[in-house]
């Protein structure tokens, strides 16, 4: 990778000296070899000066190729489309893939969208603005309109000629979908098929008439499970009259994949991961509130312990095993709580999956503590000679777990059936939560045994 | 969703009823319509005696199909192989492709293995034996060998021929790669530039000659990156000569990319959420290790604190706000070791990117620290009327995410230069040790200032 890093500096010094002299046709040469991602990446380094002599050196079709492949903020693109005249904003739009043009326009203020919807060809208007009613994370939001069908009396050689023929449109030509009169998809023939069938073969007896297709307001997530499991390389989306009116490819879902992933991730953690600035007062700006939050849930702990410091006073050896037991009890709580989250993003989330994970958690907690538990008895028994004490961080711990263990796979369950995230219940909320109940726990146990430890204690 | 699976459960009764009714013609019939995926997922539910009769319904070439889409443990699949004839098993295994069958044969017995090799065409054993070297995570270990090489003097007419002819054969037909007379790759054609070109164009003049490749000993996740970022539908895996070996296909790569994501996510909850076992039994044996040993981690926090005790029962108070102190931190630390983790596996590790990371986290964490420090002191000072008490609290709390935010972002890069998956050290790991850290923080800085915390205080 050392050497194509290197290879990318390059040309990108050569692109940005071309710009800077003026070069429009050697730059022409040297940009549009380029593949549309290094494109892509080498555009968003430039000046606002040199930005605006690519517009002027690059056709609406050219440079819409390029934006298809950018990877940055929808807000940051907006603003690239304001730098252009409107008339060429509008035309590179209209050259982009709709799915990739509608994921910018969604941020566009409403005067600047009308205007480039107004300059556009009417036909692209209208499907950008049917696909601006989509909902976000749905089937519909992340399709592209620009697909191939065609129809079961055709013969495999007029298949292949439609495909030839929207092969400079289309998102994919690997696959064409069959549909009837009323443009209802009723089969698939892939490319492939098209290939090795004989020439004059009808396009219905080729078909695959098991076609799989995602409903326009499907869920992003289970669309990528149907395309990981069946290795897809794009489904068809219909509406509710299952007529055909787009198609996810793999590349969208590979984005879908990351997304929901670093969303996992990024709730486990409690801070945004894909969104974490270099900048770091703007870095502590997204956290802080989330900490804070979690400050004040503390708070609650330290008003409960509060609540027992005649307790402590008496028996300052407990103080010594809080963070033993919150902590432990935080670590189990976060691992089920991982495992729970897990299985209701990737199982099916039926009563029985449900019940069953439950169930599991808290045998498992069950388990933990009672092994955990032990262990601290035995350490705490030998080390302060004393297995009163021992017996009640120990069975503090063992409840503590059990708790944690429960909370941690009921939270997001009950968090997803209220429909919410299951993720959004973060491990430091968790481990947060769990420190209270820890608390309340550990110091009701050493209460009744509290004659025991300090008679025999210190 | 729900219409699909009613009907995947409808189809697996039948299919069962027509195994047990040793129907084989209508069983071929209705299995074999199915996509691959869904016979997969009915072929894993059959008994011992079901399947012996499909090892008897079905052609080695059927079998290989299915075997394709087998998402279960290698363990398993190998244990399938072992109840077929040694012959059957071989020819399945002939039919699957390289990379699916190596996947599965890294795990068989030596001695099976051995057998299995002998009874192939040696093309094909030889294939295997060759990829079975290849280092697991890399390029090599995940390519498949069946791909589509033309050279450059054939006609666009004659490369659509070789495609057609590979057609059955090869794992993608949409790309054909351009090899020299020394094997060496030059360039790729996709089957839509054959589709619309000339018929008599020359492949040389149409290909792609800024052919992006890997290396077979690359790390599995840099090319995940690379076909994430370029939409590449498949990139072909060269040696060290830069002769074409093998092609890794889109469809391996979201494996890729599930497995790296579910490992980071795994080892930020200090769990394997890939594999947590439906018996509680199992479950708690995994997770047991490892919070064990942060058990005893955590052990070292109660013996720093038990030195404190005689702290402890002249100031009571100081045990109400251990847990605020430690959690505070601990959630800190957690944030910035997933940034930190996420940064290293997305971004080139180069000295400047990790010296900015571990300069946005030390900032991030002094501001932090400043807010969430200011934040407890107040509402310490008021609640408990003890403003000294307060300044104790919110100065050990800021020092202690300061410190926090270090180490979340300095082990993972510490781990990770030293050969280690940074993803290793985990939340738990990170938020014990900071446990320690905090309270070996707070307890000094209350010694300071013990006669004013006393003398004012409750």
């Amino acid at each position: 990778m050392g050497e194509n890093k290197q290879n990318d500096l390059l040309n990108q010094e050569k692109i940005i000296s071309l710009l800077e002299q003026q070069q429009a046709t050697k730059f022409r040469n040297v940009f549009l070899v380029l593949h549309v991602y290094e494109q892509a990446q080498i555009f968003i380094e430039l000046t606002k000066k040199q930005r605006a002599r690519v517009y002027r050196y690059l056709t609406p079709e050219e440079l819409g190729a390029t934006f298809n492949a950018i990877e940055e903020e929808p807000e940051r693109v907006i603003s690239y489309f304001d730098e252009m005249t409107p008339n060429y904003a509008a035309a590179v739009i209209t050259q982009m893939y709709t799915d990739n043009a509608v994921d910018i326009l969604a941020f566009a203020e409403k005067k600047n969208l009308a205007n480039y919807l107004r300059l556009m060809p009417r036909e692209k208007s209208d499907e950008i603005k049917e696909m601006l009613h989509y909902e976000d994370k749905t089937a519909g939001s992340i399709m592209a309109t620009e697909l191939v069908k065609i129809v079961g009396n055709q013969t495999a050689r007029s298949g292949l000629h439609v495909l030839k023929k929207e092969a400079k449109e289309a998102e994919t030509i690997y696959y064409a979908y069959v549909i009837d009169d009323d443009e209802k998809l009723i089969g698939v023939v892939t490319l492939r098929q098209l290939l090795i069938s004989d020439d004059d073969a009808l396009i219905r007896d080729i078909m695959n008439d098991q076609v799989k297709s995602v409903k326009v307001d499907e869920d992003q997530e289970d669309v990528a499970k149907t395309i990981r499991d069946y290795n897809f390389l794009a489904i068809p989306v219909t509406d509710y009259d299952n007529k055909l009116i787009g198609i996810i490819t793999v590349d969208d879902i590979i984005d879908v994949i990351d997304e929901e992933s670093a969303e996992d991730y990024s709730g486990l953690a409690g801070v945004d991961i894909e969104d974490s600035p270099d900048d770091p007062f703007k870095a502590a700006k997204k956290r802080l509130p989330w900490l804070v939050t979690l400050l004040f849930l503390g708070m609650s702990t330290a008003t409960l312990i509060s609540h027992y410091e005649q307790l402590v006073s008496e028996a300052s050896i407990l103080a010594v095993f809080i963070s033993s037991i919150t902590g432990t009890a935080g670590n189990a709580g976060t691992q089920s709580l991982a495992v729970a989250v897990r299985k209701l993003a990737y199982k099916d989330d039926d009563t029985k999956t449900i019940m069953r994970t439950i169930f599991t958690e808290a045998i498992t907690g069950l388990v933990i503590g009672l092994v955990t538990g032990l262990t601290i008895f035995v350490i705490v028994g030998l080390w302060k000679n004393n297995f009163i004490l021992g017996l009640v961080i120990g069975l503090a711990m063992m409840c503590a777990i059990i708790v944690a263990n429960l909370a941690g796979s009921l939270i997001p369950i009950v968090m997803d059936k209220l429909g919410f995230d299951p993720a959004v219940a973060s491990g430091p909320f968790i481990s947060t939560l769990s420190d209270l109940t820890s608390v309340l726990i550990y110091f009701n146990i050493a209460g009744l045994f509290l004659s025991f430890i300090t008679g025999t204690g210190n």
